[in-house]
Order: C-alpha cells, then structure tokens, then sequence
C-alpha cells in the first residue's frame, strides 16, 4: 500500500471533516464501552425467576434456602465443572461475580499465601504478574489494587509470547502470576493454541511454589458458531505434568444468563480449594445455593448450556458481522488499522497507527460514540504504542452499532490522514 | 439458697445418672448449635422466587439483571435504610451475607485504611478489638483471621460495661474496633440501652481517627412479640455528636427471609462508603439486583417487612418458651445456673457454675445434643470461666427442643452435682 500524496491527503482530509461535522451535527449518544449483554439476551434467561416452582430442595435433598454449602451444590459443581474442564470436586461456586473470586483469590495469595503457611506474597519484596496484552483492565485493577507491579507480554495469534513467559519467569522469581483469558481472549478474541496451554502448564515447574497463573475463562462456551476453535483443558494438561497447584481457574454465567445475577464459579486442585475455603469459611457461611438450584434446573446440562449459548449466538453474530463488515469495507487495504476477527467472545481488538488511538477515542467521543478509554487495555491504562483499542458491540442494537462504526470509521481515517499530513 | 447435704448429694447424683444412662439409651441425634432459621421459617418467604412474574425492571428503569449498581437498588436502599436506622444515601447492599460485608470491611481498614490513605492498620504495630462477651464467634474468626488481638468487655443488662470500653479505649490507641450485636444481642439477647447508645456514639471522641464500631444489627426487627425493647439508632446518635465516621452498621435479610440466599447490607457515612466502594469497585461490577428487586417487591415496605416478622415471632415463641419453660422448672432456686429471658434473637445464653461448661457440653454431646462448644462465645474460644453456653433453639421443632433441654438440665444437673461432691 503506497500513501497517498499529500494532495490527496488535503482533498481526504477535508471531505473526512466534512464527513464528520456531518456525524457531529446528529446528536448521537452511542454507547460501545463495555462487554455488557444486551437485553435481548438477558432476555433468554427470563425463565431463571420462578423456575424452582416452590421446589428449593437440592438433589441430594439440601435445602438451599438455609446456611451452608461453602463449596456449592453437587448438581452445581457437576454442571459448571464441564465448562471449567476440571474435576466436580475441584469447583467452588461463589456469588455473583467471578471478579470477586480472582480478586479473593490473588487478595488470599497475597495476605495468607497460595500454598499455606509460610507461601504469602506479602513476604516478599516485590510481587509482579505477567499481563499479556492487549487485556482486561479489570484484572490490572486488581494488581493495581494489591500493590502488585505489572510486566506486559506480547500476544500472538497462538496465546501470550511463551518464549517471553519462560524467559522472563526463569529470570525473576518475583514474578508470582499470570493473567490469562485463554478462549476469545479479552479483547483479541484469540484462542489459545494446545501448545500454548501445553507451555503454561509446564510453568509450575520452573515458578516459585507460590507462583499461580490466573486463567479466566470468561468466554469458555461464548462462541459465534458451534465449530468455533477449541481450547485445551488447562487442568488436564497440568496433570500430565504435575502441575496442577499451579494455575486456579475462573469462570461465570454472567454472559449466559444473567450478567449481574448469575453464578461465579473457580476450580482449582484439591490443595489450592483448601487454602481457599479455609480462609473463605470465615467471610462467609455459604454463596447463594437457591440461584444455584435455579441455574441448574434452567440449563440442565452441559448441552442444554450449548444450546442456550446457540441463543447468544444467534443475536450476537449480526452485531460482530456489522463491526467487521464496515472494518473490511472501510480501512482494509488503506494501511490505517488492523484488527482481529473472533469465532467468540465479546470484543473486537483494533490498532490505529502508533500514536493514534487517544486522537481516535477522543474524535469518537465528541461526535457521541463512547469507547473504551485508549490504553485501557494495557497495565496502568498506558498502551506504549498508545494504539490499541477496545470494541465492544454486545450491548448496543445492530442498527446502533452501524451508525457507531460509521463513526468510528470516519475518525480513524481523519486521524490518520492528519497524521499523515503532520508527518509532512 | 443451701447446699443439699452430701447424704442429699449422693442420691441426686444417683437418681440423675440414672435419667442420664436412659437419656442415653433413647439414641438422640439433637441439633441446638446453630441459629439456623426452620424450615417453618424459610417457607414464610417461599414466594420469592417467581414473585417479579418477569419484570426485572426497577422503579428507575434499571434492568437488574444486567451489570452494575454497585451501591444496590434505589428501593432497596430506602427499604433497608429503616431497618439499619441510617439515611437511604448511606446504605450500601452487598451479597447474601453480611459477614461479607464485615469481613471486607475489617480487611479494607487492616489494609487500605478506614479513613484512607495513611489510615491502614497494618501500618500501626499492634492491632486490637474490644468484644463484649458473651458475643458471637464468626466475628471473633475474623479478628483471628486478620491477625487481629481481642479484648474481651463484660456485658451487663444495659449492653457493654461502658465504664471499662471509654477506661481501655483512653488507655491505649491501638484499638481499632468493637464487636457490637445491638438489639437481641449474641447470644445473651440483651437489648443496648439508649444510654449505652449515646456513650459508644461518642466513642469516636476519645478514639483515633481510624476506630471503628461494627454494628452489627442482625436482629433489628426479630423480636418475638412487637413490644419488645427498641434500639436507639446508632447512626443519629453520632451524627449529634459529630462522629459519624466511627461506625459501620450492619444487617441482613437471613433471618428474614432465606438464610443462604438473603440480601446483606450496611450503612455508613457517605466518607466511609466512599472508601469502601473504592475498593469494592475492583472485586465487583456490583451485588445481585434482581435479589434485591425480588425482596423489596415481596417484603414491600417498613410494615410489611415487620408483618412478616410477625410469622417469625409465632414460629419462635414457642421455641423460646420450651427452653425457658424447662429452665424454669428444673434450675431455677437450684443455684446450679444463671440464663437469659431474650424477647428476641436467636439465642439464651445459659452461665453454668464456674468450670463445667465444658462438662456439660460433653455430657449433653454423649447423650446426642450437639450444643455449641463451650468457650465458642469468647474470644479465642476460652472462656476463662468456663461457664458459658449458647443454646440455640430456632431450628429444630419444638418437640426437638423439648427433648433437647430435658437432656441439658439433666446434663446441668449431673455436672453440678458430681463438682459438689468432688469438692467434698
């Protein structure tokens, strides 16, 4: 692709601005922050609410209504073991939020240790967690949160650059996690490769005891079609290999049901649930077992989770279509962005040129397109290249999100071509 | 009251082992230790589930099935606000739990600081709580959790001995906290006096900046008939006297409605709930709101949340009578024991003579009543007496608890009558 001459940029550069005062003058306020579902399929989970049908007792006869049950209901244990590919016993269902749980988990790492006595990061001089990015802000707030300094790596198409993971965890025994979003990761929408998942399960062997990654399989059963890439058991691996205190897996109903009254859930080795429960049983006497009961009744299992997951699917797929399509359409082949194109999850990841994305974000906010604050999805909101950025095409109508990447586009190509015309 | 003669002794001693071999013999398997709700109880509530009729919308067009709202519902907060005698703007509803609730608050002020930055105990050498005893064991296990050293308080018939908490607290500046449960205190039912209201209302006077008092209310509207004791609010106290900031008030819907699947809260000054949901923001996108629409729409208002504990108080009553009732009958005039007349809660605490709680306990255990352990009501689990004992008569029927304390005053009596003889 050759640049245009800078006589083609001026002419560019003014219909773009035109192009876009135009956008500006129609006074939208649209909204694409955040990977929130929309109500349409919230809507799929309607029946949560009266499903018991004044049944609360549990399959082994608990009745859910009373205290107890710090590790979750047998039924509940079953069902979302398959979706965390790791054993019934190895699950512990929370509330509403796998947030919490991550975040209870690297705060008891922290304060107690992962591995029991004597394994607390607080120990330490310094903590650090690999993030590899572009990533999920609110993990980096965790990190954030507990002092834990942040060491960006690189993704590639397979999953996070394992040469870098090896070297830099052989390097520095300081380092004592790793975040993961392993199937459509957040935002990239890449699926880890089996050699990838294959390397990060080795990497209890070179790690300090208390090293844990963090694997947040958020999008576990979130694909457009069902013939979407696979993602290898993280815990089978680590089996293999003699790892398995090694990584603590995470995941949620959050987008399968309902985003803010689902169920979280982790699982984790026999030795890391202890650790946790130990320390749990004394914040709580027990999660929510009667929306547990409600969860399993409404999904039945692991195919009736599929199906309903086909639900999603099918109101999700026209609105990534309407991002990609107006990408393809209108900045392939013009050298000012690249982007990735998911099988699942809830983001399309997009980079300007370098140095763009603030101007991008900025230029789309004022023509009333909200989007993810430019370096969000980098540690301490800084993305050095300062050009990545977040799509997120869940929540708004299809109709909304046309007329939001018509905007978007617009931006990046006036953001583009000033720079061009900047440079000289 | 006399002692009985030794003659006198000997065949009480007889007659009671004897009762106690054919208490034995009858194969009991009784449960007083815990203040779970009945099924009875959980029933009253049994229309929650189904009670939205698909309407997940609140009263301000939020769809609570979706992300966020990290401070709970605006119906929510007014209708928990009366309870917790706070403003609606300085309730905060959390997840099912309100040990949570405490237990991140205490872990928030140990780590973060109350009153925020420079404010962290964990940056003060030693940290210290003052626990009226009797009191309630899972706030102990927090302390003990976080490291935390406890000073136990006697309690007397107004609440705390306030003369001894202002003494201890002008005495030495590393305490941080107080345990209080107000109203139908834990376990001795004991209802704080206005007086004691306002003197720990101006504890914030004499305390360091980063004091805090857990108020935890759990049994603010559980009283067994609708004239029992009421309690001053804690809330308005301090603001007259200027020292808001120096406590956290805590409550639930376990015992109002479902034990496990409730709604928790509290209020704070808006300074503290900043400091909190700063915090909280980074562990969670916000609280189950359809729970909570689903229990401001089935308990309404103020008065339907107190008929509706009408039909706990009926279901209670004759739980607590048949404690009493056979305390009455077989100790009272024997000197072989001291106990409480609570007119709500969950609880009578039973003070044994010096040194045989643990008996008792023993005895009863053997003869298949499980009471909580004995000490379980102090700090550490060590009553230095060794005399009290928690009897928790809500969750078996009341032919359970009939059978129950017929087995405990034999055990009381077997005890005190074997220590009589030992100590010749």
């Amino acid at each position: 692709m050759t640049r245009p001459s800078r006589e083609a940029l001026v002419a560019q550069e003014s219909a773009l601005a035109a192009q876009y005062d135009a956008y500006r003058g129609k006074g939208l306020a649209l909204d694409m922050t955040r990977g929130k579902p929309s109500a349409s399929q919230l809507s799929l989970s309607d029946a949560l609410d009266g499903v018991l049908a004044g049944n609360y007792k549990a399959a082994d006869g608990t009745d859910t209504r009373n205290y107890g049950g710090l590790e979750g209901l047998p039924e509940a244990r079953d069902l979302f073991a398959g979706l965390l590919q790791v054993e019934p016993s190895e699950v512990l269902i929370g509330g509403n939020a796998s947030l919490t749980l991550m975040h209870t988990s690297a705060l008891f790492a922290w304060l107690y240790g992962p591995a029991g006595a004597g394994s607390a990061w607080r120990n330490e001089a310094d903590i650090k967690f690999l993030c590899p990015v572009p990533g999920y802000d609110r993990h980096f707030a965790i990190c954030e949160d507990l002092g834990i300094q942040m060491i960006p790596v690189a993704m590639n198409s397979e999953g996070p650059d394992m040469d870098e993971v090896e070297r830099l965890l052989t390097a520095d025994a300081s380092i004592k996690g790793m975040w993961c979003v392993p199937r459509f990761s957040n935002p990239s929408g890449i699926v880890y490769s089996d050699a990838v998942v294959d390397r990060i399960a080795q990497l209890g062997k070179i790690a300090a005891p208390n090293f844990r990654v963090f694997w947040d399989n958020a999008y576990a059963v979130h694909a457009l079609h069902r013939d979407a890439p696979a993602l290898a058991s993280i815990m089978e691996a680590c089996r293999e290999h003699g790892t398995a205190d090694s990584v603590l897996v995470f995941g949620s109903t959050s987008k399968i049901t309902f985003a803010g009254a689902g169920l979280a859930f982790m699982g984790a080795s026999k030795a890391n649930l202890a650790v946790i429960t130990r320390h749990l049983g004394k914040t709580t006497i027990g999660p929510d077992k009667v929306n547990q009961l409600r969860h399993t009744r409404f999904l039945k299992d692991a195919e009736g989770l599929l199906t309903h997951m086909d639900g999603h699917a099918k109101l999700l797929g026209p609105r990534f279509d309407a991002v990609l399509a107006t990408l393809d359409r209108e900045i392939a082949g013009t050298g000012m962005g690249t982007w990735t194109k998911p099988e699942g999850g809830y983001f399309v990841s997009f980079d300007t040129l370098p140095g763009l994305a603030t101007d991008v974000v900025a230029l789309s906010a004022a023509a009333g397109v909200k989007l993810t604050p430019a370096g969000a999805t980098w540690p301490y909101g800084k993305d050095p290249d300062n050009r990545n950025i977040r799509l997120a095409p869940s929540f708004p109508t299809p109709a909304d999100i046309q007329a939001a990447m018509d905007v978007f586009v617009c931006c990046v190509k006036l953001a583009t071509v000033r720079s061009w015309l900047a440079e000289g």
